[in-house]
């Protein structure tokens, strides 16, 4: 496995790469979900390039950027394990060097959501994800429904900028009772831990809802929020039953839906979804 | 000579053209100056493709997209000349389908110049730009000096974005009497024609007085605008002795700069430039 930092290197080591290419973006601290994603990549592809990168210009004033979790060495030997022929790692010069000044915006589906809570967010990851094209010209590229709005945007991104890369959607991969898998998890203390199983749980009474005939959204909605507050160290920030493209919330579901939410636990914000109408 | 309108009927195409490609693109209504830019593509590479698409994006509210001059069949005798392998015609719905949303901003050099007085205007460039790219997958774009900010703003853009494209420049192609090739000519008439000689040669007069020794930015920019002034027919909207990447005003000129400007000659709008200190 090549580990390469500067562009050029990455540029050299990559023209070395013959067949069909597949990245995998991360912002390290690896765990299971981001190796699920390099398992699709390398089902679609004859070689894995993996990025890590803990992107400033996606982290708000007051988000977590300096205090996110890291773990180099094991990442590498993670991704070593799971086949990756090529890992760019660039120091945050390289990508935002001086003058840069070079930023992609969408104008619609990141008013929503994440984007609504934090904004600038979805800007940081539209740029960093162009620049990671563009650098690696990957013929797909592998992003975890975790995060169902970045992938929303990101295959909008696409579209719209004719990006010659495949998207594929790696699914949620979940602890045994049910929590999303996070790089954020471990902050979770003993008794939030428990307490965050209340967002895939939350989703599930939505979805038997909705199995069972219910279409309207703020029934649906409710039902999510109802289940939230009775745990009493959760906060609801917001939950949301809206189109699975757009974004915009639904008054009624006709086939499907992006059910999704984030909870503060303790100090911890979790973010969950789940593709209601999903064949 | 192939011509394709859709996305998929040009990626079908490019993919036919083995070896280095080069980019050229136009809003169409071609004339020397573009020719130019071709030859110089095709001297850079094995197959040249142009585009032909007048921008709405770039285009303000106020300015002249729906009476920008047109004629395809001229121009597409005029590349097949030239011996351009490929054309590309998208229509708007092509480029800017439903629920359209991406848009490329850069913060600092798009303030200045045509930027500040065209709001929008290099979103717009950009944006294009980017798809064109993105499109084609060119190994070399070809772009006229003529429209000097455009350069510089479209190098910043592949700088900063990690765009695999190598962007080349073509000189200014000029009339016998120094007035700078622009579709837009056709709209002088007869004395705001000759009026119009007055922009390159209030630029050669700066140029002048730089090679006398001229250093200052103030004193430049007069010469020019007292020049412009001279001229009835002429009203001056800017005029600028910047630095020639990033675009600020310059106090003193030490190696080089960008001289130019932006004038109406009548209703018609133009603009020029020339190099300061280039070797």
């Amino acid at each position: 496995m090549k580990i390469v930092e500067s562009l050029q290197e990455l540029r050299q080591a990559r023209a070395q790469l013959a067949g069909k290419v597949g990245l995998v973006p991360t912002m390290g601290f690896l765990h299971e979900g981001h190796l699920s994603l390099v398992e699709i990549a390398g089902q679609h592809s004859d070689h894995v390039v993996a990025s890590i990168f803990v992107n400033p210009s996606q982290f708000g004033p007051n988000e977590d950027l300096d205090a996110y979790p890291r773990d180099i060495p094991k990442d590498l030997e993670m991704l070593e394990a799971a086949g990756v022929a090529l890992v760019w790692m660039p120091t945050a010069e390289v990508m935002y060097p001086a003058h840069y000044q070079s930023w992609i915006d969408l104008d619609e589906i990141t008013q929503y959501l994440e984007g609504a809570k934090r904004p600038g967010h979805f800007r940081g990851v539209a740029t960093v994800v162009a620049k990671l094209f563009n650098a690696v010209q990957p013929d797909l590229a592998v992003f975890g429904q975790k995060d169902a709005q970045q992938v929303a945007v990101i295959k909008q991104m696409v579209r719209d900028l004719n990006m010659p890369v495949e998207v594929l959607v790696g699914p949620i991969i979940r602890e045994a009772d049910g929590l999303a898998k996070s790089s954020r998890n471990v902050y979770l203390k003993d008794d939030e831990r428990m307490a965050a199983r209340v967002l895939n749980r939350s989703l599930l009474k939505a979805e038997t809802a909705f199995k069972a005939g219910e279409r309207n959204g703020d029934a649906i909605r409710e039902i999510m929020r109802k289940h939230i507050e009775d745990e009493s160290l959760a906060r609801l920030e917001y939950v949301s039953c809206a189109h699975e493209q757009l974004l915009h919330e639904l008054n009624e579901v006709e086939e499907k839906a992006l059910l999704s939410m984030a909870v503060f636990v303790g100090k911890t914000r979790l973010i969950d979804n789940l593709l209601l109408g999903k064949e």
